[in-house]
């Protein structure tokens, strides 16, 4: 970091201090651990029945999408590897804010009671999926914007995707377990649009002899393999009950398969010249895994969820090679990780496809199912066609906020 | 890849493409997720009692398997790094397809009822197992062959593998918890005579510089510490009842610490030049979890575990040192990451020692223990030398199945 | 190794062969697996209160346990990276030892009945947590002694660490659920005294350029984001019962990340040349873990794991500002890993913290914990400050017996 002169390392030093402290004095007059257990009083007095797992199945879980929100995403903008291990040094520093400020932020709009906010381990959850969004956006300005400015985009990020994640899941009664409108969607054009206004042309030309090094393929390797392992659990970690669980990580393990055969067969057709790397491998299980996001616990048989990921799987390679130059030239918009391609567009099919799901969800096909997985429709409150355009409007929403924000934020 | 022109590039990806939807058409038409949960179909109505796992214990430990099959054997292919990261993407793409297609056969097999294949959480530790296999095959010959002989090596391999499994523990009763003769034995010697086949005398000079990177001891750092942190769950992940577990998992920690020493014991004394490096780590490692795979939920003290590991242990370095010349010059094997000397010899002794504690297994030393290792004897249908000849019988099949399928393949 | 002459290899390979040789025919004689669980003889017969827990909770947790001793500690050492990978062999090996050796040594302390140690999943956890202390002792001395005399520190270690654990645990009955004082701190000091004896002036000059390459950091970041994910974990090991550990996976997690912020904030203002790398974030979150190891289950606000964090954060950058310079001169004292700064500091300031926690301790605050986390207290056989004077002095005692071990292994 040899721009980094001794002022600006100051003001980040001055900045981080002024925020831990801000936290801890908040942490200090609202935050409470919830008495008994953290399910006890979730279940019974408060507004989080959108996310109520049994505790002892949580901590797995909880473990897994904390590896997931770290490496997988902490990994992706690694690779770019501007600074080489500096950036991951601001990545881990990103996410040990957001994770505090999400806590704060998200216990006020749920957990919040008596004038105190209750947090347990599904708190943690939720402020992980937070800072997992977080990441996705940064990896949109990475190498343009400097650590006092990410922190900042931090703060207001993370209070965005907690008001949009509360008009979604519980104003709306949207589901999207997994995240592919509000975790993958958000983060995308929330990093985009701070992207397009912070726009310098003069720093173009900087970008392109960046992904050459060795250690980028390195990470990507890692970062592929704990994607496998993990993500499946990362999908099924908000699913409402059990039962419905093994289908939501099957179908994201058949899509990842099916991912990685797409991309060795698209990529060595549109990209001629260059070789298959790790890094394409990668965005592939990205893609297919933001796709699998909504439609996981929704998807009622394997060949569809091998037919979403093949999908899933075709466009990063279309989309570095039509759609990238195009979001450049034109709409100015520099793109460093790809994070439209790899979780934007798929985010985007994904909400779509859950969409057509819900459209044609009838307890024929979902049986005991239903109840769980589409629960206002089981009850009759709602019909198959309501929960279909409640899905559908969530993403013009998302997207509205995610833009919106950004051009604050910028 | 210099060597990969625009034409291999395209082949392989019309392959991929092919495979992929004959893949998506064979799931569509046969494979449904089973009704209920994945083990309320299983115990009742289908022929799996062989592999009858607890959901709710099921799910993590899938985890570890999978992340074994890909860490701990991908990793193992990874260290020779004859094409750097590009053999870590195809052992992706192989295990991707493997496992794809190791769910349609198994389910031929095992789950085939009113013409549909009922696939749940178990159907995936099945697949992970043969993809392991396949691996280890590949291990023997990477470097020589190019990924679309590779994926057609997977797909004959996922076949004779599911034969020779369904042999061995549906028809004759062998126990084989761990995959010493179905996973290590078999993968090696399928590996072993595909090469044998290929075998071209020119192309051995290049071998030798290989495995001299600075990359490659890392990723066996890396191979070595998950394998000791998952392996012992792997060992377990099929035995049959909960409280054989624990039991399995100690025997195969004792066996690991033991066979670390062994290499610290016998590698300076037999390498007089070389240093000790991490990779002879790994390999003992994996010599003594294919050691353990078949007699870890068998043995009942644990100094038989420390014993068992330190003649594993002993193995590889021995193996290298006089078994791996007089293959490659006799026999005319190239053996590319020395499968013989980690997955096959030590799996052909763990078999035997198998055979002698099956021939050993009384009511008194086992205890209540003795209905859930091998349930047979404890039945009464079968003797305890009946059993140990079902055990000693498996290894010429395996052997015979292996050599046959390598030759075909070839 | 150049220094390491074919004499000195043959050393080694005889030592450990002996080792293994006199550990085999111990565990011959002595250990034999628990009859049916390894909880249901313990619960009943054995003096093993201490750290009861349900087996069904246990497995997962084991393992990440294992994970950490060899992956946190390990990496720790590695970083330094003298031997580049050939380090990291040693600490495996040392690993593989101790665990075998202080299965023994604490068998014959807590599981020993009618001439027998029974050993089950309990007994390697206690095994791994010294394998951990062991690591830290040897990231003092590492880069200075060979591997023999690296197998004799460990032999003498373990024993006297398994002495330490239990005066501290089972007499005097102090809480110390993460080693704050039983890992942490006693591992720090036995292997700075240890380093004190085998100090030699002329080797001080080669030390500075160590850290410089490009490998440390890799493990650096690995390391760090391990710790993040399995150290919560790694802390509530061995919390006395399951609702008590929610908190301290919780506070763990707000103490990681208030670290972190911590180190961001005093790096720069204190290292004005120097740029933040990843190994200072890897030293704040292993202070934060130190200082968690023992007020983990006892903090009942989380703002006060995020001063307490907060607080371990600042320990290493002040550490290596003024303290080891200070100790290098005067004292005499190497430090290669700077284990002083990162174990031995914020470990003795957690337990100072435990400390004031257990004074405070009052029914109000804790309700139905209290039985929990300070049973003594609960049960009315002791009071709040008679169990803060117990926490204080097991200070003394660890510091004490750390000296004199070291003394005597040096």
């Amino acid at each position: 970091m040899p721009e980094h002169t001794a002022a600006s390392r100051l003001r980040l030093s001055g900045l981080c201090f002024l925020l831990q402290i801000l936290t801890i004095l908040l942490f200090a007059v609202f935050v409470r651990y919830s008495p008994e257990s953290s399910i006890g009083l979730c279940s019974q007095k408060l507004n989080c029945s959108w996310r109520s797992q049994d505790l002892g199945f949580q901590h797995p879980r909880f473990r897994d999408v904390h590896l997931q929100s770290l490496l997988g995403f902490g990994l992706l903008v690694a690779f770019l590897g501007r600074y080489g291990p500096g950036s991951v040094a601001i990545s881990i520093l990103i996410v040990a804010f957001a994770i505090q400020w999400a806590i704060l932020i998200q216990g006020f709009l749920y957990f919040f009671l008596n004038g105190k906010i209750y947090v347990g381990a599904q708190s943690m959850v939720s402020a992980d999926f937070c800072a997992a969004a977080i990441l996705i956006a940064t990896g949109a300005v990475v190498g343009r914007v400097n650590p006092v400015q990410m922190l900042l985009l931090t703060l207001l990020g993370v209070t965005l995707f907690t008001l949009n994640e509360y008009i979604l899941l519980s104003l709306m009664g949207v589901r999207d377990s997994g995240g592919s409108l509000t975790v993958h969607t958000f983060g995308a054009y929330f990093g985009l649009m701070v992207s397009r206004i912070l726009h310098k042309p003069h720093t173009e030309k900087r970008k392109e002899q960046q992904d050459t090094g060795h250690q980028p393929d390195f990470f990507a390797v890692v970062g592929t393999i704990f994607l496998w392992i993990f993500w499946p659990s990362f999908t099924s970690a908000t699913t409402a009950h059990d039962p419905a669980e093994p289908w939501a990580v099957l179908n994201t393990y058949f899509s990842l398969a099916a991912s990685t055969l797409a991309t060795f067969v698209l990529w060595p057709v549109l990209h001629v010249e260059g070789t298959l790397r790790m890094v394409q491998l990668q965005d592939a299980t990205l893609a297919s895994v933001a796709m699998m996001g909504m439609t996981g616990e929704m998807l009622v048989t394997p060949f569809g969820a091998l037919i979403a990921g093949f999908l899933a799987g075709l466009i990063p390679p279309l989309g570095f090679r039509f759609f990238t130059p195009v979001l450049r030239s034109r709409l100015k918009i520099q793109d460093t990780c790809g994070v439209q391609n790899v979780h934007g567009l798929p985010g985007i099919l994904g909400s779509l496809l859950g969409t057509l799901l819900a459209a044609l969800a009838t307890a024929d096909a979902y049986g005991g199912r239903l109840e769980l997985v589409f629960p206002l429709v089981a009850q009759g409150s709602r019909t198959a066609p309501d929960q279909a355009l409640c899905q559908l409007s969530a993403l013009p929403v998302t997207l509205l906020l995610a833009a919106l924000g950004g051009c604050l934020t910028g």
